[in-house]
């Protein structure tokens, strides 16, 4: 319990507040029309309804435009990788789906419905979400295990005709690529020329490394509990074993003491404390993201002594990398759009918009737009659909 | 078209009407509380959820009290049977299936989402909603086929620990035994001394024979396209047969003619039309439900030449035969009696909630209240409770 404490104090938020906030559950579905008359049933219910019903299954293409369901996002968990608490089942995972889908309407202003599921078998659960598929218009997936979570994600993109994308890999990369750009500009440093080690080599820093790949970063390390990715390594999963291919260009070998050895960015994303003494070893002008919650991989005032920036996951320290500076945007710039995918160009363009909100204020506490910026949405969302539209 | 027109004409509704308020859907997700602080955040989602999915994870029965699922209805169609128009498809029926998730909020104070599904194969229909059993409390069947109905919610009882029911039949049988209760008063006749006959062995007719039966009707006579049900049948499907050992005692053999000679009451679920001359065959007093929407089986106006009295499904005629009158507080009390099933017992004891909510006024006009009369939701919710409690 002692790490909710540390947080808890920190904005003096008590456990029968969050126990009293959470009963009945955080979500309401209303109608949004009143039905209060004979006249409202018979438009909204039998016989008026008919008239739709019969309209789409002429021209199925009024299922958009006529139900909710072009503009649902459900969010889908299985339960194995709840926050930090790892594998606790469906049930449990509830209250953070529900608090995510209360984000989307919060934030985004998209209906969402959380959607658990008592199977962590990968077909299972593509088959139930293809059966289901008339009744959502995208899909984000959280909370479900690496390296579960690249297949799934991978083959769910394939079964659907619609956006589909695993908020913890790439809502999470879309922030860090975002905070990078800053981050870069205030330490005086070019992507191209950066060495960026990744601490952590699950669904968060597998899609960092590929959204940092993807935009020119001269050179990423991942690190995972073993030590360093790198192609002579025999024990690496399909996933690793392809990015032990394009990462790692100088071959590191060794552990995160090692891969920081001369690095400009370090990543947290594994909960594994960085030691001071590795911390010295990088370049001059470092920056440092520790991004783990509640519990940062190093705190910063301990991490500023060696880098020019420090960012964490934390609402309470400057430069807080948190998701719902991405997904509501990006989500709702693809439906906008109406984009069948959530591509590479659509999420570069979401770090582009988030980081360009930042840049008027630049300064090393000062490398992301604040999540309760009312411009991130609105920004992200219309960069999006531009590059969903290009 | 043309007969919703002359429905619409009836109520001035326009087709403008009901395609505007079906623009982007009738349903609506809120958060039930602010997210516009970091502190709103903070207890939410992250950190402060992490407390209750562990809690949850610790106790499981947590889930019930701080989720929002055990009192989510779930609103499932496969499309195979949507209103009058068949077999539309699930994307087509996904209005209805909106509709009526609205109207469990609004008549039943209970949050409910729709779920359509792409596939009509009952098996599979069963194993999606086990996967997705976390993610509600009770099921709703809708707009389904029979006589895949039967067998599909049969196994979904069994396979689910929480109430199923199927509206189309047992919602139906409700109002329906709510109804000849009253009716009943009116014509002076006793339960025990009718004879019954339903034209339409489908989902409706099916159940309101077997509720009729339990409740202790005198006889019961099924009249399907081929003619009366009856034990020599050798075309029966399996629920058919085995009404046919427990009705039509007489073993009347014919159409729907052979059926009403010297019967008390005729309640139409087919859309098969009424003959006059049909009608003259029963008996003094009779009582003629007509409920098939929008074009009742014979109008009320010839019905009344031949019935003590008259009801339909239709809002702009008295006795209005109409499904909310039942569903919201069936759900409601199985619910807030932590019920696992809806028992027999339940819906005769809704019935009798129904019914008495219109004794101090009945009339040959006044059999059941209106679907808007706010005692009903309570009204048949206490009486559900009470019946799941005992």
């Amino acid at each position: 319990m002692s790490i909710d404490t540390s947080i808890n104090a920190a904005a003096s938020i008590t456990e029968a507040d969050i126990f009293d906030a959470h009963l009945g559950g955080k979500l309401s579905v209303q109608s949004k029309m009143p039905l209060t008359s004979k006249r409202d049933l018979s438009i909204a219910y039998t016989p008026g309804v008919a008239q739709v019903s019969r309209a789409i299954a002429a021209d199925p293409s009024l299922a958009a435009t006529h139900t909710w369901a072009s503009r649902l996002v459900v969010v889908v968990s299985d339960g194995t990788a709840v926050l930090g608490l790892g594998d606790i089942g469906a049930a449990a995972s509830l209250p953070v789906m529900e608090g995510k889908s209360a984000l989307f309407k919060e934030f985004g202003g998209l209906d969402s419905i959380p959607l658990v599921l008592n199977t962590t078998n990968v077909d299972e659960i593509i088959e139930t979400l293809v059966r289901l598929r008339p009744s959502f218009g995208a899909v984000n997936l959280e909370d479900i295990s690496a390296p579960r979570c690249f297949e799934l994600e991978a083959r769910l993109i394939e079964a659907l005709d619609c956006p589909v994308m695993h908020d913890d890999q790439h809502g999470t990369a879309v922030v860090v690529l975002a905070a990078l750009f800053n981050a870069a500009k205030v330490a005086n440093k070019r992507l191209e020329d950066l060495r960026v080690v990744i601490s952590g080599a699950g669904a968060a820093g597998i899609a960092i490394a590929e959204i940092m790949i993807t935009t020119g970063v001269g050179d990423v390390v991942l690190v995972d509990s073993k030590g360093t990715i790198h192609r002579d390594r025999d024990d690496l999963n399909a996933i690793k074993a392809k990015y032990a291919a394009v990462t790692n260009t100088d071959s590191i070998i060794g552990g995160i003491g090692e891969a920081l050895d001369g690095a400009d960015v370090v990543v947290g994303v594994s909960s594994s404390k960085f030691a001071e003494e590795d911390l010295t070893r990088m370049n001059d002008d470092a920056i440092i993201f520790a991004l783990s919650n509640p519990d940062p991989e190093v705190m910063p005032d301990v991490a500023s002594k060696y880098a020019a920036v420090v960012a964490t996951g934390r609402s309470d320290f400057p430069n807080q990398i948190n998701n719902v500076l991405a997904f509501p945007g990006i989500f709702r710039g693809a439906l906008d759009a109406g984009a069948r995918r959530i591509t590479s160009e659509m999420k570069i363009a979401a770090a582009r918009a988030i980081a360009a909100l930042a840049e008027d204020d630049l300064s090393s506490d000062f490398i992301v737009p604040s999540p309760l910026d009312p411009r991130v949405m609105p920004a992200v969302s219309a960069a999006v659909q531009a590059a969903a539209t290009e």
